[in-house]
């Protein structure tokens, strides 16, 4: 079960977690009305924090949203000295949205965008020694899924789903084409080659799928982004699902479709979670 | 200028606005987990209070938001009081969302919804005079329009892209089919014959929609709930907006297509406002 953290940096201070509240009428409570990132530390350092900056960054450009980025790196260290987690592995999530004004649909103007950001103890496995169960349902979310955006309800309720059903990630179907999962990217493999969809406006381009294509091209790999369709997974080889804390997880079942028994991992995706696990040493 | 109401009614009390604050670890906050309902009390009454309130319900039960609706009323009218709107006409916005937890997607269990509502002195006019004006965009929201969520980017973005493109309202356009208004739905008239999108997952249901589809019925007006092509703007008649605080709102122009000049709105138009002005007598 996760807890809250102990420090929560909201706007210009770090509060005590219990004491981090926000009007009624910020954007992000009425509207959904902002942008977030999920980042994680390993082994003292950002595990590739500039890229994670950049898409929060490039995010908030894409909704309008006028952030200033460039005290946040000072921001995020303030925030984990005062959670005492300068020297420890941990998750940062931040959230940012368009600000407090009474609620009208057009944007305001001249507000101050609403800063959020903490802080929590997380220790990555070495390698991710799941192995996931995922359940498919129709891609029924907008079709601006590139905007890392905090109205998630429909993320949210896939995952709910999945979860009722005893499975650990909803995977999304758009026209029949396999598309992502409710918070992570999903690669296949067959003969070999790798697949995963297109970084198109279907998908978030999650930083973990921008890496683990680099990691096949160094591993001379062949990777294609497409995407699989759902009536083709039974001729897969393997698959696998990416995320910032999923890292690379090897996916047993998609429905009633078994890849392996046992922890049978397929040859590709140990590869790539080997390779993975060197990127953090 | 739309402005803050004086008090807002947060979980069982009734707060002057400034103090009315969320934890930052609300789902309303963190992921848009919520549903909202704006009803309008004219003339002493709430213009089709039930409606609003089961449809309130309707979509709590849809996204599995278990909420006490029972004494909901009763904290309407301490609302009122505590506001001084108790004998005056206004807009009332009721808000549910999942409540506080850690940050996780799928649902928490055992926790209590949060619930924030507030009123605001408004008049609504007899007849609402405005030529509306629409820009149309491709309708990139998710699937299941259906549900009055508050997960809302996507209708923020278009609606202050109108806004931007100095019309009133974003009407949005799936698969070549006109949906609805980003806050409001819409209504043609060709040959005497109303017409508008079916009531599927593409739409909210609005109230307005449904006492001005009674409207039609009462009046002999035929009405089809078929929708029209963008392609076909340019051969209907009239158009028209329905919405609770938009009540029905001729349409002067949409993109570049001029329906009339000056403020010549169309029979059928008029003859449903003039019906609508006397349900609420």
């Amino acid at each position: 079960m996760s807890n809250y953290p102990e420090k929560v940096y909201l706007n210009n201070e770090i509060l005590d977690c219990k004491n981090a509240k926000v009007s009624v009428f910020d954007r992000g409570f009425l509207f959904g009305d902002g942008i977030y990132e999920v980042m994680a530390k390993v082994n003292g350092r950002f595990f590739h924090g500039k890229k994670h900056l950049d898409r929060l960054a490039e995010c908030l450009r894409k909704i309008h949203i006028d952030f200033d980025m460039v005290t946040l790196p000072d921001k995020i260290n303030e925030l984990l000295k005062a959670s005492d987690l300068d020297k420890e592995d941990c998750l940062i999530y931040i959230q940012v949205t368009r600000g407090v004004a009474p609620r009208k649909h057009s944007f305001p103007v001249d507000i101050q965008p609403t800063f959020m950001m903490y802080a929590s103890p997380f220790k990555l496995p070495e390698i991710n020694k799941n192995n996931i169960r995922i359940s498919t349902l129709t891609d029924y979310r907008w079709h601006r899924c590139d905007i890392k955006m905090i109205s998630l309800l429909g993320n949210v309720m896939a995952n709910n789903q999945a979860f009722k059903q005893e499975a650990h990630e909803a995977v999304f179907v758009r026209n029949g084409s396999i598309t992502e999962g409710s918070h992570s990217n999903i690669f296949f493999v067959k003969d070999r080659i790798v697949y995963t969809h297109p970084a198109n406006e279907h998908i978030l381009n999650g930083i973990t799928r921008q890496i683990t294509i680099q990691l096949c091209k160094d591993l001379d790999i062949e990777i294609k982004e497409e995407a699989i369709l759902k009536k083709d997974i039974i001729y897969m080889d393997e698959a696998f699902l990416t995320g910032t804390t999923t890292q690379v997880a090897s996916i047993k079942k998609i429905d009633d479709y078994q890849f392996y028994t046992h922890d049978n991992t397929g040859f590709i995706t140990r590869k790539l979670q080997e390779a993975f696990l060197t990127l953090k040493r």
